[in-house]
């Protein structure tokens, strides 16, 4: 039924194709009186936008956000906010032979098995364009969140293929293409990419992302935890087949007495926790990690079948990021803040009139530490 | 707001806590017609019950469920079905200091901080317990999808603590304490466990689930993937801080050409998707994988703070699995058979209708290999 | 999909049947820090219980509530609050016959079409006796209102079957067997019963139900309207073929400058409205009317078919309700503390920072006039 | 919470003002494989556009809709179906003295009340413009469930002010300004809708609206009922103050030997019902009624208070409805197609495969009879 909507109270309505005519999505919930416009948006759509450098996806989209509705003289009304990207390099080639054969890894088969037709043009609804839709409803509530509570939310690039990406300092994540926090080994990716680019194939990434001034309280036991519903939410971006928080599968490995984070009147001593203790955040830094799977389009040949279930092969050319995990830094910073922001709204109906003395309970461990 | 229902056709809604009367759960949607009985609950709860090994807490619960509404002469009628399984060994002792302090690792921060009170006595809500009733939930979700679909839910443990569990046969997972898929190793693991307990410590574990026989097409794109909302299932579970699908974190180092799984005219070369394509079921078997931290109850004591901030240290006694791993593989197994009904009755509200011829795609990578 | 739960956030889950061993319901996101006890929810109880007087049912039930959980202390603790409440005067008859034919005006033949089997014994899950649950949970909604917002609900009958009975006060409502605020008609209203029982026949009533001290601001449009909400909540209850707000359907016939409620420093002028406009509460006392159809169970013999499309005659005999809208007025009373509970934690998700000078604006119409 | 979407399963998100750049829906969880354009839509469209009579506003709106996503070579792929219905006709006049005062019966108040600011322009949210995506959605569920299962919807004005509009024939009822299924008492309408113009007042209406060939079975008890979510859908349309299914509030003066519809084998003898009995369709026509306020925009003075509380006069010019009950009856015929086909989808995923001989029960009641 209808999966297109995030959240429970700020709602988030994907709609769009990758080469329809437009993208966009209705964010319903967002409380009044925040002061918006598409220049608090347009910033977080161009890092995530294709052709930025010779390692994404050449394909040229200006992602021009427009708000039709729900603000008024520049503050949000608390009526749904509709924002609508435009395609404008959408490419009216022949997808013909893509609609009777299944790309190996891409999401053709089981589209088709699902719905018994799909929109094949550029990969239709299952593409990573939606994801821009997603970056844009993510940078409202990222605006929300940073002026009534102060929260952050930073990713960076943590391993490329296999790679690891040593963590140097936040202030290089925007300084390079790949979304690391790391100039050392920069050109060792470049490297790697033009290699990688060269032989048609496409490699995996691990991202790390990280929400920091999330108030404590948040998060709805028993089912719709807070990290559970990061998980959905991270789960469900394009690509991802495994999500971490905190300690994550190395928990696996410690002991009682290691992992569980002893609390002193400054604060935490440490975060395997990740920020969420029985689904609920502690005020700690919510630090989610994922896995993000090598792009299925490549241009090397690989068998398949046809609708009628005879062999055939199948090698994909176009326009591809051969690392769709290298945009998917400011997605998953986007989704991270959705999770939130409804979260906070949750938590205030039902526990909006609690109060209680606060103990300073910081978060001890740096990040990338 | 109100986290306490799972799935959105098949609802399942959750109550009660650790040492209060009942816990039990409502479930809602199931389709009429089923022949239902306590007998078709009670073995899965059997399963997942305390007390059955010394590796486990010693609580004493009969864990017997009563059927209390939505079944008439043996069948559903498809109203809902209240599912009430009593309480009976709470016990009444002294719960007065853990309400002062906040045991590392546990869910009393964190439930201090949303709620502003809780209730201590064995953790209350956010107690273990409380999945005794999605167990319960879910051996109804198994029953129709086993006579519908020919679905079929087998969980195992393959790691416990630093020790990994090679696969050898299914058939041994009910035959021994940790519900692992061995027999060579299980000296091993209970020298293990032994020592952990003398030690007063805990240890985490990591569990595969996996779906048989489940129907492709299902899943809703944007965002309630079939993934997602079982990475939600997953890691809403106690004690869960990662979760896989297929390949996992092992795709970060896979290329393309490795990752994406061939299609042949006899069913799929491989499954690192782990029957997961954008987001919807491909007809493969469902591979998920999950790490759980170690119990944070443990006798070591660790420092804390009280109520006012103050330092203190807190140790806890009383009847704790060392390993809450060890029962978490029927409650996966129940989880996932729950998300998958309910994407069963998703995917046929809005495309029950769609027919098309269906190559035979059988899952090619055999269970645990 | 699953409608036995009324409520987004404030949602209560209703089971069970007329016959079952019990019926019951889960309130989630019932905020922490309640008083409540099972004296709170009793009383309201007692006004819907059958057996009452010669006018109502003679089935003799206790309904007696029990907490199962979400209290602690004798405070709610955020957690789900299930309400048992067992069935004591279930009567082992033959069932037979009503399985096989439909009862005119009774849903007998929407749920056998619907569910293809159904559960026969006392209306199954289409008796009045689930509006128990639904009393219940109203309960402890109209505490949490009545603390925190001095809200009040007061219900009356306004007209039974032909007799319209004028308002008088409403301290009379307590000391009739008809909830009538009125004195002077009661022997009227006796007499009509009392005829209409020796006949074997049934009749209709219409309930008025008034909620003071609502906040202003409550209400989601474009599509959860309060009334919209109320409309949902009111209209889902047996038997009820209309409702109206404020004017109602005689709105059709006034005069824009009739209808719209003027506005005055000490407050409106009037109260067409209803308590609601676009949707949202204004302040004003919100005013409801229901249309309840007469029972159909009656003991004349009725044209019917039987399930295999044959003719054939139904008489009900039994206990039943001549008059059905007579225990009405409880349950709608708790049917609208439900939706304004609901909507009190809505608003304040959205708009729980809205800060405004709000002028005095109370109810100008006196209840009843 | 974020009231903006209509329908569970068949999902409408509805956005925009009346004045800003566009309105528009999504409409999420639409079957694929419908044969779908504009086309299919602007008649619908074309049926409530203003400025079409001199008895409805002036405004000027060419209403013409566009399918931004969702369709592919003219079928519905079962992705977002995205619609987009620009503004052209907004009057940038200066809206000043609006923003502080509050028009009786108009929303004004309350939006105040609820978000602490509004948008003034032409009523912003609360305009009976939003509902223009509402029909445009609707035109979606029509044509699906006319071609899957034969359902009609027909709506009718059957009363004007004080005047009463006799049934005569549908045919009639495209042929006249009023959607009266009348020919006779037209040039009585017009006579009365122009001195209500010029008189500067506004007036009530009511609507009939019926959906013929529903299939039986629809419906959700114990609180989605079929009757309650029409009540909803029907409450929540602007200017709505009363719902009456079947007999309505007549019943409250019928005996249940006469309002308990008898069944024969050749179908129901009556239609007392409406439709629906225990909340769930029978496969007899449905039968609807709403009471519509008169419109609160007049060109009469009327007392009020400004926003520090102080006394005012308020008089509305410009573009308004004197009736708006005249454009609501495409709109009440949308919301009825909305909630069937909702209800359709629900009641394929949870009783999908329920089987029964089923006795043809047609409609006796012809229908205005």
């Amino acid at each position: 039924m209808s999966g297109s909507t995030l959240g429970e109270l700020f709602r988030v309505t994907n709609f769009g194709e990758s080469h329809g005519p437009a993208i966009g999505c209705v964010i319903d919930g967002c409380p009044p009186g925040l002061e918006l416009s598409e220049a608090d948006i347009q910033p977080e759509l161009d890092r995530r936008r294709p052709g930025t450098s010779r390692h994404v996806t050449q394909r040229q989209e200006a992602d021009r956000v427009q708000i039709l509705s729900g603000v008024y003289e520049g503050r949000t009304t608390g009526t749904p906010i509709a924002l609508l990207i435009p395609n404008t390099d959408q490419r009216s080639k022949d997808y013909g032979n893509l609609l009777d054969t299944f790309r190996p890894g891409h999401a053709d088969y089981a589209y088709w098995r699902k719905y018994g037709l799909r929109d094949p043009r550029g990969g239709g609804r299952s593409s990573a364009r939606t994801t821009a839709s997603t970056v844009a409803a993510g940078a409202v509530a990222r605006k929300w969140l940073k002026e009534r509570h102060g929260c952050t939310f930073t990713g960076w690039m943590s391993a490329l293929g296999e790679i690891e990406i040593p963590f140097e300092d936040e202030r290089h994540i925007g300084a390079n293409d790949f979304f690391a926090a790391n100039t050392r080994d920069i050109p060792r990716l470049e490297a790697y990419m033009d290699a990688l680019r060269k032989a048609g194939d496409s490699c995996g990434a691990r991202i790390e992302v990280r929400a920091r001034g999330v108030p404590a309280g948040l998060g709805e036991p028993l089912y719709d935890r807070l990290d559970a519903d990061i998980a959905h939410a991270m789960m469900g971006l394009n690509a991802v087949k495994g999500v971490e928080i905190g300690a994550g599968f190395a928990c696996v490995a410690q002991r009682g007495s290691e992992h569980g984070d002893e609390l002193t009147p400054e604060g935490f001593a440490s975060n395997h926790a990740g920020g969420v203790l029985g689904g609920i955040s502690t005020g700690q830094e919510i630090v989610v990690r994922l896995a993000i799977k090598p792009t299925s389009s490549i241009r090397i040949a690989r068998a398949s079948i046809d609708r009628a279930g005879q062999p055939t092969t199948v090698e994909t050319h176009g326009r591809h990021d051969p690392c769709v995990g290298i945009r998917a830094t400011p997605i998953a910073e986007a989704l991270l803040a959705l999770v939130v922001m409804d979260h906070v709204l949750r938590q205030r109906a039902q526990c909006g009139d609690v109060e209680l003395p606060i103990p300073p309970i910081p978060a001890a461990r740096p990040a990338g530490a």
